[in-house]
Parts: C-alpha cells; sequence; structure tokens
C-alpha cells in the first residue's frame, strides 16, 4: 500500500451519547452512528433493539383492528429499506417480527390474532422464530390434549435470542406431520444459543435454539394454510430480504458519497481540483446509483403488487399469487446484484483509505454477501426464465 | 456454419392480404407480421402510417379540451412500448408526431393551439419537424409583417416524409435568434430528400429537408418558452427514446420466445429432450425478462414523474422539472442497455439459424444500436453520477 | 435522430482500382477498401479470394515435405487475425482450407497426403466441405471396388462454392459407417447452390450442396481415424473460429479509431476541444482494448498448446489432447464476448452518424454474431466449469 | 437466515504442528492452513516469514553474480502467484523484498550491489521499505560527509516491520531533492509503528514508520536514477500487484472447489442428485475459471515483457519501457477484476454456510479489494486507452 497522506488518525464516528430516537430520523441517526462498532464487536444489539421498539416500529404490520398500524407493504418495506441503509441486520430483525405476526395473521384461529397481534401492539414484543423446515431434528410430541412437548434443536432461528414471543415448528413422528405453534421464548425448556458468529449480517441473532421438554399449550398451536393467500406469507419473507439488499445498496452510496464529500482527493494525475469533479467518480456514482433506483424501483412494484394481493384476502387466486411471486424474484434479483455492486463500488470511489479497519465500510458487502445466500440467485432466474421462455408461473415452495 | 439442419427453406411471415387494422391488437398483428420485410427493403411505410392513423392514435396526446385523447403520459408511452415491439421505426414515427403536439401545446398561443391541436384531431395529421437546433443551415429572413422566408437545410428531420404538417426551426442572422414555426409540409419551397439509409430504424424517415423560399405567415410563428413546464418538452422526447428502448427489449424477448417454442431444438449435449427444459436456455431468457421488466420499470416511473410534473402546468418549478429529468436520464440508461442486450441475447436463445437473412432478426439489435447513439449515454450517466455525488441536478439542455 | 451535422456525403472507402495484393499488407489494404460494399452486395468473393491465393496463403498449413509453408500455429492463426480485422468471412474461408489440409493429412494414406498437399501446393486449390456430420441426407451408395455412389444434399458447405476440391462425407446405410472423401468440386453430378443469405459473414459461401450420382473413387476414400492426435483437427477449427473472434474484434477496435481520428467530434457538453480528450470516450477504447488483448493473448496461449501437441504427433496422449480442448474452449469463450463486445462499442465510440447503412459499420457485430452461434457457448463454459469443479477435462466431441 | 442443515460445528483447518516447510509445496500447504486463523488475528506474521526465509524464496530476484537465484520474471512471478493462491499479504511482502532488491540493483553503484545484494544472500534478509514518494513529512537534513539525518514520519511502509532491511526515501529542504537510500531496520532512532489495521491484506506490515535523527551513513545513499531500464522497478512493483490479483482469483477458485467438493449440497429444486452435477454451479465454475486463466494468461505475457526488456539491461529505449508498461496495465486492469469478481462468487458457488465467521472465506474479497485500491483501475484504463485511440503510450509515473 502506497496511498499517499493515510491518514493514521482517521477516526471511526461515534455515537451520540443519548440518542433522541423517539423519531425515525433519530433513530436512523443513532442507529448510522454506532453501525461499525456493532458490526466489529458482533453480538446482540439489546439497546438497539429497544430504540427501534420505542420508535413504535413494531406493530407496522399488525392490523388496525388489532390496535396496529395496518400499513400498507409499500409503506412497510419502505421502512425496512431505511433502516438497511444503516443497518441490514437490525432491519432484517425487524423484518421478521412482522413476518411472524404475518404468520399468526394467517395460520392464526380468532382467538390466536387477537391475543398475539393485540399482545405484540401492547407489550411491544420482538418476534423470533424456530420454523426452519428442512432442519429436522426438533420433534413434537402429542401430550392428547391437544398440546405437545417440544425436544431438539433449530438452525438459523434468527431474532430469537432477545425476542418476547417466537413461532416454532417441529416434526411430530407419529402423525408425519409438521405442528407449528407460537410461545414464549422465556418458556421453560428453551436455550437460546449464542452461536451466530457470520461474517456479515451480525446482528441478526440467527444462532440455534435448544428445546427440552418444551410444553405447547393446545391454544398456542397454529394451522399452517397453504391457500394462495396464507403462502404470501413466504412472499412477505422474501420481500423482507428484497428490501433489506435494496437498503444495503442505498445505504452503501450514501457512505460512498458522505465519504468522497468529506475525505475525497483527486487522483495525482486527474486534471481536476476537487475529488467531485473527477469523471471517471461522477460516472461511478452514476453507475451506483442507477443500480439502487432500478433495485428500489422494481421493490416497489413488487410490493405494490403484494399489497394488492394481500387485500384481496382468502379469495386470492392460485394465479394471482403466483405473478405475486414473479415480480418478488424478479426484484429480488435485481435487488441481490444492486446490493453486492454498489457496496464493492463504494471503494473504487472513496479510494484506498477507505479500508482502514474501524471504519468497516466492509460491512455493506459482508452483509450483501450473507444475506443474499439465503437462496441461491440461480433458481430464482430459472424461474423467471421459465416463465420468460414458457409462460410457466412460479410454483409455491419454501422459498417462492 | 456446421450447425445442422438449418431448414433452407425456413419462411418469412407472410403478412395478411387485409389486416384488421382498427383495433389495437390488430395493427399490432399486422405491424408485425410484415416488420422483417419492411426492414429489409428500407424506405418510407405509407400505408402502415395509415393503419395507424386509422386506429386513431395520432392524436392520443392532444387534450380533451380540443377533441383530442388527453391520455396521461404513462398510457401514451404504454402504447408506443407496443408497437417498439413489433416496430420501432414507426413507434417513432408516432412518439414524435406526440412531440411536435406537445411543442404547439407549450409555444404555440391559444389561437395556435385551436388551429393545429384541432386540426390534428379533425385531419388526422401526422407531423415531422425540421428543428435539429445544432443544424444552423437554415436561414429565417423576416419578412416586416412578422413572417418569414426560410432557405436552407435542415437534417435528421424525422417523420417529415409523408407527413401534412411540420414543425420547423431558422436561424434570423439579423435578430441572431431561432424562429419556430410550424408549416404544412406540402408549402411551396420544401423538399423532403429521400436520403435516410441507416443500418437501423429504417422507417423513420429521418432524412434532410430543403427549403426554397419559403414562406411562413406571421400566424404560424411559435414563441420558444424556456419555463421549465414548457422546457417538459425535451423531457417528452426523451422518454418517447426510452420507452423505445423498451419495446425493442420486450419485441426482442417476444420474438425469441416465439422462435424457440417454433423451432427450439436441444443441443445436442445438453441431455435434455426439449429445448424449453434446457437450462442454459432458460436462464438465458431469465435475464432477457429481468433486464426487459427493469428497464420496463424504470420507464414506467418516469412516465408518473413526467405526468405529475406535466399536471402542474406553468407553476411547474425548476427544481421539479429537474427531478423529472434525473428519472428520465435514469430510465433512458436502464432501457438503452436493455435494447441492445436483449436484442443481442435474442440469438444467444435462438440458435445459429435464426441468422438467416430474410428473419431479419438482427433488426431488433441493429435499431436500438441507431437509437441508441441519439445522444452519448455516457452524458447521461454523468447527469446522474453528478446528481448522486453532489447533489447536482441536471441542467435543461438539448438533450436533458 | 436529432445529432447535428451529419455529412449526407459521407462516403463509403473506394477500392484501388488494381491492388497490389501480392504481399500481406497489400492483400490486407485491398480486402479493407472493399469490405464494405462486399458485406451489403453479399454473394461470392471470387476476385478476392484469388488475390489471397496469389499471395501465396493456401499452403501456410501444408507441411514442407509437400512443398507447403509448414508454418506453426500460432503463426497460421495470426495470419488469421489479420485477415479477419478487415474481413472476417474470407478469413473463414481460408481457415476452412487449412481445416481441409489438415483432415487430409491425419485421415489421408501416404498416397493421399502426397496427391492431395502436393495438388495444393502445386495448383494453388481451394478447399470446400461438405461434412457437417448431422446432416445425414447424403448417402453413399458401395460400388465394390472400395468406392461409392453419392447421392442426396449436405447444408453448411463452407467454402465449397469457388473451391476447386473438397472434402465430403456421407452415410453408408448398408455397413451404417460415414465414409469421408476428397473430390474435386467440379466432379460430375455435383451442383453447389447459391442459397447462402445470412445477416453477417456473407462471403463464407456455407450454403447447401446437392449430390446425384456422384463417384467417389477408391483412391480418394479417407479413413477416419479417432486418436487423439488426428482429433485434433476438431480443435483446429475451434480455433480458427476463436482467432476469427479476435480478428473482428480487434477490425472493430481499428476501425473505431479510425473513424474517431477522422471524424470524431467532441460531445457538446463535454467541455473537451477534441474527441480524443473526452475523457468516457477514452475509457470505452480502453474497454474495447482490454477486451481485444485478453482474446489475442487467450488465442496465442491456445494454438500454442495446440502446436505443442501436433508435434508430438501421433503419439499424443488423449488428456495431452484434452489439456489442448480445455484451453481451445477457454480462448473461444473470451474470443467470442470480445467480438460481440467491441463490435457493439464501436458505434458508442464513433456516434450516430457512423450508422450511416453504406458505412456498414454494423457489419463486425453482424459477422460476430453469426460466427459465434456456431455452437452454444453455454456449453463451452460448461466444459471449462466441469474441469473447474470436478477436474473433468472435455471429451472428444463434434466440438471440442 | 433459513438455510438449513448449517454445521455448527464446521471447523477452520488446524495449522499442522510442525509443516514441513523447506520446499515450495509444503510451505504452500502450511500457510494455506493456517490462512484463515492469520486473518481473523491480524498483526505480524513473524513465523511464516521464517518459513518464507528458510525455504529459500528471498533471492530469487538477485542476481547469480551475487549468489541470488537469477530467476526470470516470469518464473517470480508464477511462485509470487502460487503463494498469494493461499496468502496474498505474505504474497506481497516477499514481492516487495524483491522489489527493494531491484532498487538497491537499479539504484545502487558496484558496491552497494555487491553489499546489500549478497547480504541478503547471505543473511536471509526480508526488506521493508519508507519510500512512498507522496508522503513528504520525512525530513533528510546532510551532514556535510554525504550522509544524512532523517526525522519525521513515512506511512504504508510495507514489510518493514520485521524486516532486516529497508529502503528509505526523505526529503531535502536544502537541495529540494529527494534522497535515497538502504539502512538497517534496527538502525537507532527508527521505530516501526504496529498501525496497520486493515479490512484486508492483514499481514502486509504496512502501517508507519518514525525516524528520530536517524544516521545515513554516505555510503548507504542511492542514486535514483530515471532511465528506462531503471524506471522498470516500478513496472516490477505493478507486476507484483497484478500477479498478486491473479493468486487471489485463483486462490478463491481452488477454495471454491475444495468447499463444495467437501461440503456442496444440491439445491432442493435443482433436480440433482449431487452438487457437482448442478447446471448453474459448473456454469459458476467455468466463470470464474475463465476470469482466473485470463488473467493469469495477461500476467504471463506482461511478466514475459518485462523479462525481455529487462535483459536489454540500460540501453532500454524509452518507447520499449513504455510497450512494458502498457501491458502491464492491460494486465492488472484484468487481474483486477477477476481477483474481485472471483472472491465474490466463491460465495454463489459455496452457498451460505461458507459464511461462516471462523472459515474467513470473505478474506479473498477482503484481501482483493484492499489491494485493488493501491491506484485507481480508471486512470489504468484511461492509459490503455489513450493508446488504443491515439497510440499515446504511457508516460512514467509513480505508478505506471
Amino acid at each position: 500500500m502506497n496511498d499517499p497522506g493515510h491518514p493514521a488518525t482517521l477516526q471511526t464516528r461515534e455515537a451520540p451519547a443519548a440518542p433522541a430516537v423517539r423519531d425515525l430520523a433519530g433513530l436512523l441517526e443513532a442507529l448510522h452512528a454506532s453501525a461499525a462498532q456493532r458490526d466489529l464487536a458482533g453480538g446482540h444489539a439489546a439497546q438497539e433493539k429497544q430504540w427501534i421498539a420505542d420508535a413504535g416500529l413494531l406493530t407496522l404490520a399488525v392490523p388496525r383492528e388489532f390496535g396496529g398500524e395496518g400499513a400498507s407493504w409499500p409503506d412497510i418495506y419502505e421502512i425496512i429499506r431505511k433502516i438497511a441503509q444503516v443497518d441490514s441486520a437490525l432491519a432484517h430483525l425487524l423484518g421478521f417480527t412482522f413476518l411472524q405476526e404475518v404468520s399468526i395473521h394467517v395460520w392464526g384461529n380468532v382467538e390466536q390474532r387477537e391475543r398475539y397481534l393485540r399482545g405484540t401492539v401492547k407489550e411491544r414484543w420482538w418476534w423470533g422464530n424456530a420454523v426452519n423446515p428442512l432442519d429436522t431434528r426438533l420433534v413434537a410430541t402429542a401430550t392428547g390434549d391437544g398440546g405437545y412437548l417440544l425436544n431438539g434443536q433449530k438452525g438459523f432461528c434468527s431474532g430469537t435470542r432477545g425476542s418476547q414471543m417466537m413461532t416454532v415448528s417441529a416434526q411430530d413422528p407419529l402423525s408425519g406431520n409438521a405442528v407449528f405453534a407460537a410461545v414464549p421464548t422465556t418458556r421453560e425448556g428453551i436455550t437460546v444459543n449464542e452461536d451466530w458468529n457470520p461474517i456479515g449480517q451480525r446482528q441478526t441473532d440467527s444462532g440455534s435454539v435448544s428445546f427440552t421438554q418444551v410444553r405447547v399449550e393446545p391454544g398456542e398451536v397454529l394451522q399452517r394454510a397453504d391457500t394462495p393467500y396464507a403462502s404470501l406469507r413466504t412472499l412477505v419473507s422474501q420481500q423482507v430480504m428484497t428490501n433489506l439488499f435494496v437498503g444495503i445498496a442505498q445505504g452503501a452510496l450514501d457512505e460512498a458519497r458522505a465519504y468522497v464529500t468529506q475525505y475525497g482527493k483527486p487522483w495525482l494525475n486527474s486534471g481536476v481540483a476537487k475529488a467531485t469533479d473527477d469523471p471517471y467518480l461522477i460516472q461511478r456514482f452514476g453507475e451506483m446509483r442507477i443500480q439502487a433506483v432500478s433495485a428500489e424501483a422494481l421493490a416497489v412494484r413488487a410490493a405494490q403488487a403484494l399489497d394488492a394481493a394481500w387485500r384481496e384476502g382468502p379469495a386470492l387466486s392460485a394465479q394471482a399469487r403466483a405473478h405475486v411471486a414473479l415480480v418478488t424474484s424478479e426484484a429480488k434479483i435485481v435487488a441481490h446484484r444492486a446490493a453486492l455492486d454498489v457496496s464493492e463500488k463504494l471503494f473504487d470511489a472513496c479510494g484506498a483509505r477507505a479500508t482502514h479497519g474501524p471504519l468497516a465500510l466492509d460491512r455493506f458487502w459482508r452483509n450483501a454477501r450473507v444475506h443474499t445466500l439465503h437462496d441461491p440467485v440461480d433458481y430464482r432466474v430459472r424461474d423467471v426464465g421459465r416463465y420468460a421462455l414458457s409462460g410457466t408461473l412460479p410454483e409455491v415452495s419454501l422459498y417462492t
């Protein structure tokens, strides 16, 4: 590294001592100020989750009839993008709390919706999950009264650490069926393991959870439905990811702009007096923005499609649901690429000094990289390609 | 070329003898059926322009107060995309007729709007133009009564051949000003030269026009305004291009799908029984569609922004206009790339036999290539980059 | 098209009346001067083929023991690239004459090598072919004396029109075997059909050939061998393609440089005085060159590998042959992409006026597009991927 | 993260207790085994540097007349690539030791070459540097006897920590000239600061060095020459970077292959039984390899050009040197992109589980990202573009 003039004293930003986080702008500023430190430290973000709860965001997706905001999907995902711009791990936690609320909404009965959704509003619950359907190590033994005892383990239980409530799925070997339920995370026998240590998305708390003789009451058992409407749940989840990716791209672009504005120097042979006049730097920002706005435009289009389908309710047709799946996949592919590309190009824009470790500017790429592997983009392109070539709409699956 | 089994008898599609073109679907089918032949033949598409006029499309952009459709910009551009899917040269002619109608709307006085816009409705005028502002060879000599005599030449006069009306700009050497006017194309002294012979967009009639002692009446002189509202005209033009590009991408994708469905054979080592099951072919269609839908989404977003600004009318602020310019540039860049890429990939999808000359499947790429050079995409990226880096909105210019 | 100042009088280059084509430089200049006209006219290039023969190029690949040049494969492919820079169709014809010489070399017996290779030197034969192995319409009936009668048809017979000699393959339904032979193109019963009309590579004469009771003498029958050494023939063919692609990329770059140097004007908002100082134009030329030199470097590397294998002779191992197949595929993939990209970017570099039809500057892209579809690049990437992932070397096939 | 079945017990590889590192293969294996741990720990790699010295690699670039290996540049860079495949930071240290040896060779007098180059062979010196020419904080005060006193600081002093010798440059304010010298790193007054903490290339020890009244003896002062031959030194440095990039790309590909072979599972909807049969995974490996071999081919081509120029010695012409600069830039650009792309795609190939923190598989991307910012690739493309457009060869500069 011969890059001249690296400021050895280049400082990371200090978090304000007492952030004003009651409003969204204040929350975003506070989360941004401490994002690099949080990434470097790893671990659980209890304080920041409290800030998000305090800002009243946990109930955006709870219908108004239960006291929630009942926000539209485009509005919900806009909030997720904004948080993801400053911290995509915390945005993930929020998005997955919404996802569990949706699970209650589509799989719960009247009484459960009342109890859990109104409870979320009243108690400001964060929701975790242990529902990874391909991890079949968690066994449910029927207790004869409609309830179950759970024993075993689940991996990738995003958001469970530090949550108050969680959804859980387990295999009942007798019936051969999967059992779904909502339980308090503090239920006796549940141990949330602190074993989440990835290269990015370091505060999603996606570690494992162990269950030892965990009691599920009959009234806690949810009825998984596979109607087109209920299966919008998967698309809610996929659009959470999509908007995290968009937010990462936007956040990386914001960070690059701020860095160049503050620290940028023209390259020695550039012939320009200011970095912001460098023709190639301008072009890089142009390309970064084009990727970010493309991703955002497709994400908004997908959110609008989801919203329209959601408002149709249980009458939603399979074909209409499949069309939402298609536009969701299209948006996710474009967002996937934007997140990776913009977060990599951030460095071309900022230059060598931006690789200083404490700045942790690589967190955008690492966050994007971890999250974009959730399911392979190639198979999502295949779904779009099958439609484009043969008119075949995506099937309902664990990821589409 | 060792590709086996090229059907020497592969036929181009025959145009139906008597196309039912009164409705849009019929029009599109008729234009599609003869598109390859038109491209190969070059020259002027008098018959097809008549079909478009007969389908009632010329007045989409004329406000209802003058008897037109007063369609929204998103609706207008959707029509342009649909026509561009089958023939982007004819879509260009239609779009530029709309552009001249807008010129009358923003530069004409009350009497001129009444005369020319109502005239367009009543007489089904196609509009041409001779307004290329950088070609300064056309001279206007004031006649003292508020009128002018025009002498000289203009190049790139798209749509003038075969038009009934045209707009014209000329330099007045005495005042140093540009003179704008609307005149009948048949006005004495106007010669439309048949010198348009490009590699693509072969029916846009963008040749040169000669003027010899051409009389412009005082009432034909338009007053060019440079208000933010009036300068939306440039963005109307840029969005015409944008939607032509989107249409080319969509049309190339449609053509590829149709070709593979009809003629596609699995590659010899592919291990699949049908071309439509080929994993790599599916992926190519996925990528083509992703590019096409990205371009469309941004084009729709830009059209909505234009529509909102347009409806603000003369009160439109410079900043609001600049934001429309920005989203227009973003959409145009993405559409530019989609048009080129999809029209090239069409052949990877279809294979060697698709290069048979009479099919003219390369017309999508040639059309895209000609039209995407109207102004350099690099400078459009620069505009977006300046905004992304420094917050500088695009200035009003001949192209933005 | 509003691009100002299109020179309506922009002329295509005139071919010199009496080209000095005895040397390579003179040949290249003459071929370049008339390339656009040849592309636009289509048809057969009898005169130009004579120039190539007069320049003494037909025997480059004939071993010295038969009076040929016995040039190394790197030298042979360098010549092919140079010709392809100015006319990739004629370069194809020359490359395929070399390929038939190789066919004689590896499939012929001592007497046949002597007769056909020495004959090529003495008589300056152009070689065509009718060996497309997947077109099984040509039937060979054994005449009992070791000879055959041929009846039927073959497609994609590149170079046969205007050739003096040709190789041919046909199916013998009795034995179930393929029969290979070398015959004079003028042999009674052979009709070369003038049915080649593609969008590019318009002078490769790759039309069909009909055979009616065509006599093949016993001494004309070749013995197809499938040894690793003999199957280098396929790689000779693949490297002909590869170097055509490289030449197209280089030629497009040369053409762009010449055009911008002669006609380039700075864009109106560029802030530079000369086109050659435009930062974005410079960047485009940089990118075009990087693609062209990458393709060339890999092509040279592949030619060196082929040359080393070729010099091993019949003792060549299957694994050594497979390694040549691998580097050939790697080179072909990179060259494929370079040819398409550079020939498309040529226009971004040159601007709108370069789309003037008579210039036929789109011939580079059309030539690249036709030729790069010979076999699907996706399956070539698959071969490289299988090696990279599992260490599996490419199998001998019709294309690898 | 819902990816099923993440092995919570997935282990990083353990370094062998007593590595057999006397030969290159043993060295590479040992460095590979501990690479992830080294990356995670940061800091200085004293033990591993000893292994490299013990393997006899420090004198590869020392001419045979001084007892060194006098290896050719292609051979030297092949070694650098191999080490970079397993640890690009250590490969950087080795490459920069070579670079200081070259500095002595081209700037030293006969006596200095004898002393320092032979000393390197005899004592197995690692060389550091404090020569960053744009960091002008280090001041040289002439002591009147031809020597100097150094006071001040230099940044980005790669390899100085743990070195035995170092080159240094400082400003003499009286003469206005730069002073170059070679001094022992242990010279009194030199403090090597442990302040190197980047996101990648974490063992290059590129921190700052402080100088307090550091004595430079007259015989330690080097005479910087700017002849074409001497300025090959810059290209030696640039090719070190280039081959680090190539090595990173190759190493990432190796790692991906090893990971998929060991842990790869087919995706749930893939329809294949083994990950290695997945068509899209195969394609990704194909693309990764194509990038890696392209980068390698250009790097070898550049090394051969450097070698030829180097062997011309002091008679080397400016133009011949500039041609080496051109091919060096071409190779560096391609290698830059290959390193970033392949190290990112590694994860698409390996899937979600590969993001497990202790595996540190993101180190390839982080290493590539840090190192590719040494100087902006855009300006390197500009150099290539200027040559391609105007024939202007790169000027001698700090980076070209």
